[in-house]
């Protein structure tokens, strides 16, 4: 794929959907990107607040050669949150508790808005300012993560970085940290990658309604799969492959990754539906990625150490 | 409680409903029991079917002094396969897929209804057997659990083996394993505690419609929170306390055990609404139990490590 | 099937599951019954409490020859409220509004637990009492349903008489009323029918958690159809033929419902599987019944104007 | 408003997504539009197809005035099928049934992909084209209706006709049809309302994946209320108000169109949250839109006839 290079992208606008917008950089399979992305209000490194809040989108960058019916790689190199304060949600999100219980969660919100913590890049940690009571002094590890990140849904659609779909989006899955690849299907030509929405930390679900919000610096890596087309993003880190299902309720998000996942064993790994079945049944793990956004997000992974073993009895 | 004893029972008959049935043994607080499980076909060590197919449940136990209201502890011991031969579903479930794949796993289960696994119990693997294909001398370690098993339901209800609740049941969850402790709602008078459904291995949401099917061998010890009432089963682990939700859709699980949790982190962990909401919200996990019985399964889970530093910041 | 009898039946206790109890009456195919059902607070004709709370069944009766795998039929002949009293839900159930509106309703639902109505048995009508407000005055025209009744569920299960399932049980549906004939599976010897929780008035989905509740004076007749094995509740008026899901989410409750029409039409009215989706494609009705309980209800209808030109094309 | 114009316009090119597109016709509150629509395949009045597939829209038009916080008001004045042929989905939707049973339609569907309709203008029916079978002869009344109609959504979105959302979209609700008057929200400057997917006849739910898919002729007029934002689409006939709920699963379907109902009451109506409550409890109706469609749709219904009596009270 000739020379790979290394572009340094600082960004000047910001979007709020995924779509078919003018690409703010042409980039080759093989190619890497530093640049960096605001936090989901729209505050930069230095807390100004550079474009409305909503999680804005650095990119989109074009990728040479990438087709409709293509799959796009995106290796997350590195996600270094650059600013020594994060903010979070005060309480949990009404949907994710019973019905009942949302009066109680109203009203310890009472009126404030956000909480603020304090990052300590040096020693990886975030702390809540201020908060006069059992979590005083109390800290939590960083582990650094994108919320929202993918490509242009095709059609002529330009869907909000508030949801998610089979372009991506918004996914809000601690999975996505330095080190993952990502893999999306191109549905416009150029494939148009976006990113944004950085996390210093985040549970499952993102269920107090975000994670620790931070602006970073990044840097991946893209290549392309030509003619494979894939229908949901997938992804593997060390451990795992994995396939990601963004819609709601949970249960179609485990149908949307379990079907990708099957398509995956049986297209890939040589494996028939009855024996990807039987590996699937005894030996899959899903994981939550949000129960917060309009479209809430599921992950089917496959351990590698078990696929390996399956090509070596081969 | 005076002194501990331990019982052997050898079950005689078993039940495929959990409720109000007549005890097989008293036990009191702190007592351990050693027995055995049928599988879920109601097939014992020797292949005998000794009772009909369903999760047959082996009890119930009394607990001295057990009382509407308040908690049972149940420690699961030891879990252990006792016989050499297990069976599984022969293709993921039809409602683990999207709707328009199901016909490709109707087609791949053909006249089947189940597939043998041969389980070593030294070397702690199981094979299946004769695949003739992908999965030929394929090995997957064992890591035996309970699929199903709880007290009996109140209000005179008596709820199948098949599905869920907050009494417990067929909750299919592989946390369930040796080392864990349950805590069930005590809902009748000595709490009525059931067990059965042998898994001698299964992955998250028993997605291909059980695991691995096996009788087994146990030994739990049961303990008494008088006067702590909870309204979901709850747990711990080495490394986690946990809540479940068993409901349907797993939205509604994610609800329930995080409601459970949160009550539970408020009212013994002497955190405020607000401060539960941010250890849940940037520490939470969540684990699926299964997605195929009538009621699926959701666990919430929190770090101990994250609890136990909260306790000596305090 | 022999001369039919009309019992009177006065009850002197009250079921809180449908299961397998001793019967009250014996009746046989073509009977008719004359009884009455206390409210489902367990409140009489006279306002006494003479069972506990929680739709308190009347039966069960044992209808002779009733064996697994028939169908029972039960004519709702009448449904008369029989005191001038009825009590509602004060605000809407907080599962029927957006999670971020539920505060809404806790403030407005204050203190209270119930608001009362005047009966008007002649005027057919109700009204608020004392409401001083924008309902002063107000009266809306009696509707009178069964909120709940059923069969004993099979496999031993005793099943609380606040859900429901392929047994019936509290379904809440509006429908259920004066004129409908219901069909529910034989699941143990004898049916064992049940009946309770009327309802003056209700809208779809017993949204407030209650209808007008109230106690009430019945007859019904019950009939068999041997051989004829069903596995979720159908029913049938002037209008219309049914059939009834029971489960949660709401799109369960469709599936259950329309896969039950989908066999009544190509099992009893000759249609293939493609003949029988263009008639529900273009024609079918769905009702909600209850989006309150633990399960929710769902009914699928055809127009019987439609099957009836079908037959006479044939 | 000044003088109402009617406009005649003939499309010329359509539109996949409901967005900020270039508008077709700058039209102003009270006027009148004659125009017409191709069908959901993109075939015209000749069945020559002049778009690709994929409910295209004829639109957008600008209404001149409507600014963000405004209501749309449409009414479709006339609905008419502009050719004597239509189609529709072979069987039911795999996702209406109980997924085990989805087997059974993939093999009634076999290689067809539509079913072709007869439409009879005059006698207003339509008819199945040789079906040789149990319909040999069976013919159906019309009830045009529009499938897929709204307005631009806002914050950039462009959302396929695939599916629907607060700007409306694809909701194929049959109550979609001649003289219904309906509301969106205006999300961006002239509000930008398109329309399409017109349906012969179509059963609750769109069970089928479609309806008796035709071209029509529509005329519509539109008005602006100035200042009042709402969530979620509303409309009246000539017996009910309605709000619409499209999202999955069908529970949050409900739980929009009730909260946007229980807005409606307390701020137009004058009701506190308890009365309305006791009016929506006891005389709620909601009917089920599509069932098909990425989002699902549900209406909530208050009649007429009940509000009315409520004003003459007060």
């Amino acid at each position: 794929m000739g020379t790979m290079s290394t572009h340094t992208f600082e960004p000047t606008h910001y979007h709020h959907t995924l779509g078919n917008h003018p690409p703010v950089l042409r980039i080759a399979p093989g190619d890497t990107v530093i640049t960096t992305c605001v936090d989901a209000g729209g505050l930069d490194r230095y807390l100004q607040q550079v474009t409305p809040r909503g999680n804005p989108m650095t990119g989109p960058f074009f990728v040479e050669g990438a087709q409709v019916g293509d799959t796009l790689a995106v290796r997350l190199e590195k996600l270094r949150p650059n600013r020594t304060s994060g903010w979070s949600g005060v309480v949990l999100a009404s949907n994710v508790v019973d019905p009942d219980d949302v009066p109680i969660l109203a009203q310890a919100r009472g009126s404030q808005r956000w909480l603020d913590w304090e990052v300590d890049l040096r020693a990886n940690t975030a702390r809540l300012r201020s908060p006069a009571g059992p979590l005083e002094g109390f800290e939590l590890s960083l582990e650094p993560m994108l919320g929202c990140f993918g490509v242009a849904p095709g059609r002529g659609e330009a869907i909000s970085t508030a949801t998610s779909g089979p372009h991506g989006g918004n996914m809000d899955y601690r999975g996505f940290k330095e080190g993952v690849t990502v893999y999306f299907p191109v549905l416009v030509e150029g494939a148009l990658f976006f990113l944004g929405d950085g996390h210093a930390l985040q549970g499952d679900g993102e269920i107090a309604g975000t994670g620790i919000e931070i602006s970073m610096d990044v840097q991946f890596s893209v290549d392309l799969i030509k003619g494979q087309a894939i229908r949901w993003p997938r992804g593997e880190n060390a451990a795992y492959i994995f396939t990601v299902g963004n819609a709601r309720p949970l249960d179609q998000c485990v149908q949307h990754a379990t079907s990708e996942m099957l398509r995956w064993l049986t297209s890939q790994y040589r494996l028939d539906t009855q024996s990807a079945s039987q590996l699937l049944g005894q030996c899959v793990r899903y994981d939550l990625g949000n129960i917060f956004d309009p479209a809430y997000t599921m992950i089917c992974k496959m351990p590698k150490k078990v696929l390996e073993r399956l090509s070596s009895s081969q």
